[in-house]
């Protein structure tokens, strides 16, 4: 039988990854997929450069060595970022190559051209490895759910902030001593802004929503926040109250029939699944109409991981060259002609309890004051907590509150009159507590 | 495009949850398998019983409507055990029909024919079902883990017993106390048999670890025990030692190259999340080589996730069909002439710490006798209880020792001693703790 040829567009270490798997599990992956996967280029960036698993002779700086060559069956996309990852991949699948990428900023942004492309021209385009590193979330959301109506995913889908929010955690530390730390422990990049942003995590949703509800979405559809302004006052009080602080992305349908897209950190009850997901490891779980809630756990990022679900990606899309049935499944689960228009929640219309966190001066009726402007906006009051002072009398004291559930838009007006109050000498931080995880 | 045509063999619960779903979702399903999935046939067991979802002209009480008719593409097996249904999908099968089943006693024990039976006759035979309901746990080690190598399986599998555990565990119960609630509350059979004494866990498991290691796997292989002789007490001397005690089933790939098969109740640390798996809940870990360990989650029994299964596999064995792409993934894994041989270690070799309780008289010299008995053995006391007496003097006390890791034929030599000596009440209840759940 004859062998599925691929091209390697990107060698750093998820592409050596890939190339490691493809040796050392030749033999095996040839049993499983019946034919034998031969790599015919892998195009590297930057020359000169120390690479394990590639064979120098198939070693190229010019992605046309692959694009360009018609024996390639299959092109595997691991750069990453939207140019020039993006062009490569059009120019694969104007050729009608099959492609399996890695790349999630490509698919969230620009997927649903690139996908409407590949039916276009009966091409593949594979990439579980995107979301969730090796968490077949792609795969069960694809195949696995095909009989059940989605109504919510909701999870911990970035390892980095995860990782991050884990060590602020048990180690009572602030969230740029646990940065750096993550950076030393090789968990965040140079550039973190992506992950502690809430935008890799946006990504993500943007590609399972699309997935759980067969619509046409994107990372603008996302309310989204980051964990940048977490502090360690607000773990510590987080859990005086039973809670956790994780970054969760959430989609669920709502019984009005529009869609809810969030991405924040939020406060979860320390006994809840999700309060025990602990560093880089991500969590996700799909609630179906009929299954109810499933949950998938795992590495969600890393070499290994998701050099595996590449891989697992390419037998698939080899099974479907071997048997002549590219396009098998559709790539957002349902074609492109029959994609649901779904309206999108404004974020003013979520409601949900809120933490809040006011740091006051020590000053008669600041507090009065507080829960005056919150009872005007009709925000009630769960529970209360003042801080006894840790420092000499100019130190402020902190405030917390606990809301019974609140619209956001009301909620954002009280806490712009309560900035304004004398007395009040940080912004308010307010974080949304999620007692469905 | 052509219509996909089923035969339905048993109309219980799962099908006609199976029957309901193919109706409630006919559009997407259509729209996401790109044809219609017509129901020819459904045969049912009993004449004149009331069923939903069944429109009267398709029903029937023959099995040769489904299995003579050549109009019929695939043939769904819901009527669970070894007779009838076994004969059933051999023919459905030696007539090249595809095969979705739900029937885990049957591939347990007769699998292996009817795989390649099936490879023969150029038909699917798919059975996500089979295994914890609505979990994809199939899909993912056939398709997701391909190019991982499995080192572990592991995992709660069997609804019944958890949520008999988990109710003996809450409410401090016995073991005969919540096997009648769970037999009230619709989560046990009248004949509970086969959940509580670890064989249908067994089932589960001989498939998943043919899965996981690409071997020729039988229930036989597998060192079964049930819950059936766990008590309250143990519950509650288990959770003094910061434990709960849940039925595991584990296939693990052991450094020596031998494989561990074992279905028992196990002490399992309160914070791992299998602890926190409760009730109908199922839970599977998969360990890869490469992934590190990833769990899967949710229902794992009960009518409507059992069916979404089964409807799932009924969309994938549609695509084949329509794209003529039929036995596309092998069934175990691997095609049959490539299983792997691979041997099994005897239940007597396996090490592992113990719990172990004493129901003893109150004489003097009693405790030190059993320690003498086990250190004859070789096995080294970690903690030791003697619970003060509840009861008058004529009852026993419990003396509860866990034990450091000992082998199994050792274990059982010094309970068999100990058993003999005077004082000595109760047959001596031994548990493993498993710490890696």
């Amino acid at each position: 039988m004859r062998a599925i040829r691929i091209g390697l567009l990107g060698c750093g270490v998820v592409g050596q990854g890939i190339l490691r798997l493809l040796r050392e599990h030749a033999g095996s992956l040839e049993r499983r997929l019946g034919a034998p996967i031969e790599v015919r280029r892998v195009v590297a960036k930057t020359e000169g450069k120390a690479r394990s698993y590639v064979a120098p002779e198939l070693l190229s700086y010019d992605p046309e060595t692959v694009l360009g060559d018609p024996e390639i069956d299959v092109v595997v996309e691991v750069i990453g970022g939207l140019d020039p990852a993006g062009r490569y991949v059009r120019t694969a699948l104007e050729r009608g190559k099959s492609v399996v990428t890695a790349n999630k900023f490509l698919l969230a942004e620009e997927g649903h051209a690139l996908f409407e492309l590949a039916e276009e021209r009966g091409a593949d385009l594979y990439f579980e490895a995107a979301v969730c590193g090796g968490i077949p979330v792609i795969r069960v959301l694809r195949e696995a759910l095909v009989a059940d109506s989605v109504v919510a995913v909701r999870g911990i889908v970035n390892g980095t902030s995860n990782y991050i929010l884990s060590r602020m955690q048990s180690e009572q530390i602030d969230y740029g001593v646990a940065l750096a730390a993550a950076q030393e422990a090789g968990y965040a990049e140079a550039d973190p802004t992506l992950d502690v942003n809430g935008g890799d995590a946006t990504h993500k949703l943007t590609i399972l929503a699309t997935l759980a509800f067969g619509a046409k979405l994107l990372p603008s559809h996302v309310t989204t926040e980051g964990i940048e302004h977490i502090t360690a006052i607000d773990m510590k009080m987080a859990e005086r109250f039973g809670y956790v602080i994780k970054l969760l992305a959430t989609a669920r349908s709502l019984p009005v029939g529009m869609l809810d897209l969030r991405v924040h950190p939020a406060l979860v009850p320390k006994t809840s699944v999700l309060a025990s997901i602990h560093g880089a490891l991500n969590a996700v779980y799909l609630e179906g109409a009929m299954l109810g809630p499933s949950l998938l756990s795992g590495y969600g990022a890393g070499a290994m991981p998701t050099a595996m679900s590449v891989v697992s990606d390419l037998v698939d899309v080899g099974r479907n060259i071997l048997r002549d049935s590219r396009g098998r499944v559709p790539q957002r689960t349902v074609p492109s002609g029959m994609l649901l228009r779904r309206e999108v929640q404004p974020a003013g219309m979520h409601v949900s309890p809120y933490y809040l966190r006011f740091a006051v001066m020590d000053r008669p009726n600041v507090i009065a004051k507080i829960a005056s402007v919150l009872g005007a906006f009709d925000i009630a009051i769960h529970q209360m907590i003042q801080e006894a002072r840790a420092s000499g009398p100019k130190a402020p004291v902190h405030v917390v509150v606990l809301t019974h559930p609140t619209r956001d838009d009301a909620l954002r007006s009280a806490l712009r009159e309560i900035q304004m109050l004398s007395g009040i000498v940080e912004p308010p931080r307010a974080i949304r507590i999620e007692t469905a995880a």
